[in-house]
């Protein structure tokens, strides 16, 4: 094979461990939202370590963060990341791993097409960040690669507003990363992210082929009441907002322990009281509500059975529910030539890999509805996510930049968007 | 008898009217929590009124504002009032129907006085606005009465902060209501309040005497799960204190639906889900948690009864559920004196009474630990309480004036504070 040699490279570990000082809680996680102080002191620091290393640092105009290698001037890009925005009180994984991946892999590519020349590889790279993956700082998730592929509009983007009224464009200016770059002419991605899941440490696979994503009804539910008082109102009479929301959490979780195969994942885990006072009985209850499973088919029949009960709780609790469906998606797959691209890649390498899915969104499932994608797993320790404790071996942390590497070369050289070169060759 | 005749005076029907335009919302409701710009207004407005018809007012350094007519210099007072401060989103009889009954009573009974002597009244009587009887925005409620009886510290509740980090002392200076003045000497007390529940509507009379409050617990509970992903978490793996808490929710509805007699009224109504995000699952629930019931034996067992709950929810949801007892008090009467002198001044007006009790917490039950105290219920419609739509019809709001002027007249009088003058001759 022609592409890089699987050289274990511990500088990713240096700068990984660089990397989460940025956010760092005293209890090993960070805290980054998107375009938070935090945030952007870790993209100031990844466009110096790109610069350093000979890439060109782009900013488009939603904040996403490019740096471009390009020994094919005016040719298209092979792009790949992932996002370096966290949730609160967040794992440091969770993102940034794949973003350091991708500048690591991007520049260990370079470096090889340096020294080889660039005629096998027709396609330039370039990483990337995306703005604004997590979405619990300003909805919707997936922000800013949903602009980049047209699923969302700049404008309404950029107008979203957080908690306390600040908009994503006033955000990115407050950091210094509200750009004004084209993005790069993009023919194909890559993302590697970590798995999120127990199922790579279970089974001791190294890496996951992602090839198709869960099937997701996702709502907004409204339960209505009526304000009364929490001592003197007499049980029957009260239309108590908040007690019909928490029949229909309980209902939710018992939901999924009916549905073990395939599994079936319920969620509630924002919630909004009105007025929260200690002696007014809730006249409202807003809250999210997720159904999610590898079979759309489960998730449909879920979804009826929650409509009935959602009706017997109306009745019981006298309250008013309304759902409103706020995304809504059929299990998707991934294009099967990336999915193979992979596969090949980590046989070459020598390393374990199965066919995956992913029940989170990432950027990946935005990009692949536009170009030739290739998504990866690395395994996360007890498949702890969103969480302080998150944690992936080092060693899975170099055989996932490695395999990365491999796939940005092949990649580039033409496999899957042209249809040539599969095995970088 | 030798009280004021029971006229019926509509003047208080037009300046009800105009209280219920200060925080008036849309709805016919009204919102003004202590110490904010609409709480001020309506103080400003109290104290003209009261200053136009001969009152002397005067403010402590806790903010209950008062006014006094002095008949007999040097003389201790009867205090009478309630509060003019409401719950968010609130109705506009919750306490400003007493504040302005005992004003008008007061008034009715100085003009009598005037025309009659003061000779058979040797105590004077004094309006109080309660400051922040509601506790929604500082914690806790009834903090104007608790300073006045020595219950809370005076300085402890200037420091109190809102939501928002304002202080009791800089709110209340800045609406001017930070006052220096003494409080004056009390050697009685009577209030009266709207019902907030169906009984007197539902049997058919005018006036409650409330001879105690119900029993109480109320709880703070935190409920500890851990923080994961909300979709790709698999159920067994979730430690879900949204869920948790939802649970003990639902436990506590169905408990009070199992003890109708005597009832026992359970509530949850203020929440807090942290990191409250779409996509994490929740690591902490914090929650108020209340037990309230006639019978303090009934109190107790349904504890118990909710303590094995929280054990076994804690097995099935995998999370860790912590209570601490904020508040406990056992049922708790008020002076049968004070309690026949109700009745006897009802009786002698033809208004139908019935003695009850109180659910929720009043400043009269601060005050019944000091003096003799008075506190008589009207009716409310449909006993909507804590809810724009509280209603008090017209003639129970005036029934009521007459029969507070009576209680006033008899307590000054000496009935009861000395055993003497029980019906006001």
């Amino acid at each position: 094979m022609s592409g890089p040699q699987p050289l274990r490279d511990t500088r990713f570990l240096d700068d990984f461990a660089t990397l989460s000082t940025f956010g760092a809680l005293p209890s090993g996680g960070v805290e980054r939202q998107a375009a938070t102080a935090a945030d952007g002191e870790q993209r100031e620091w990844l466009a110096a370590w790109l610069t350093e290393r000979g890439f060109d640092v782009a900013v488009d105009g939603v904040g996403n963060l490019y740096g471009l290698e390009t020994w094919n001037p005016g040719a298209p890009y092979i792009l790949t990341g992932s996002h370096l925005d966290s949730q609160p009180n967040a794992g440091r994984f969770d993102g940034a791993y794949g973003v350091l991946a991708s500048a690591h892999a991007a520049w260990r590519l370079a470096q090889h097409v340096d020294r080889v020349g660039a005629e096998r590889f027709p396609y330039n790279v370039a990483v990337v960040d995306w703005f604004n993956e997590e979405g619990s700082r300003f909805v919707p998730s997936m922000m800013g690669s949903a602009v980049f592929t047209g699923k969302l509009d700049a404008d309404a983007a950029l107008a979203t507003l957080d908690h306390d009224g600040t908009s994503v464009r006033d955000a990115l200016a407050g950091i210094g990363f509200l750009g004004a770059d084209a993005p790069p002419e993009t023919v194909g991605y890559a993302e590697i992210h970590v798995e999120q899941g127990r199922g790579l440490e279970r089974d001791g696979i190294t890496i996951g082929l992602v090839d198709s994503t869960w099937a997701a009804r996702k709502y907004e539910v409204v339960v209505r009441g009526e304000q009364s008082h929490t001592g003197s109102t007499v049980m029957a009479d009260r239309k108590d907002a908040l007690a019909g929301a928490a029949a229909l959490i309980v209902a939710a979780r018992e939901l999924a322990e009916r549905h073990l195969e395939p599994a079936l994942h319920t969620a509630v885990s924002q919630l909004q009281v009105e007025p929260n006072s200690p002696v007014v009985v809730a006249r409202q209850v807003t809250m999210n509500f997720d159904l999610r499973c590898a079979d759309l088919d489960v998730v449909l029949e879920a979804d009826r059975s929650i409509a009935a009960t959602i009706a017997e709780i109306e009745d019981r609790y006298r309250v008013q529910i309304d759902r409103r469906l706020t995304h809504e998606w059929a299990a998707q797959e991934y294009q099967a030539a990336g999915v193979d691209l992979g596969a090949s890649a980590a046989d070459a390498l020598g390393l374990t890999n199965v066919r995956t899915q992913t029940v989170a969104g990432h950027d990946s499932t935005n990009m692949k509805d536009v170009v030739p994608t290739v998504m990866l797993f690395i395994p996360s320790v007890d498949g702890i996510a969103h969480n302080v404790g998150e944690l992936t071996r080092d060693e899975d942390c170099l055989d996932g930049v490695t395999l990365l590497t491999e796939v940005l070369a092949r990649l580039c050289s033409g496999a899957v968007v042209d249809g040539t070169g599969k095995d970088g060759s």
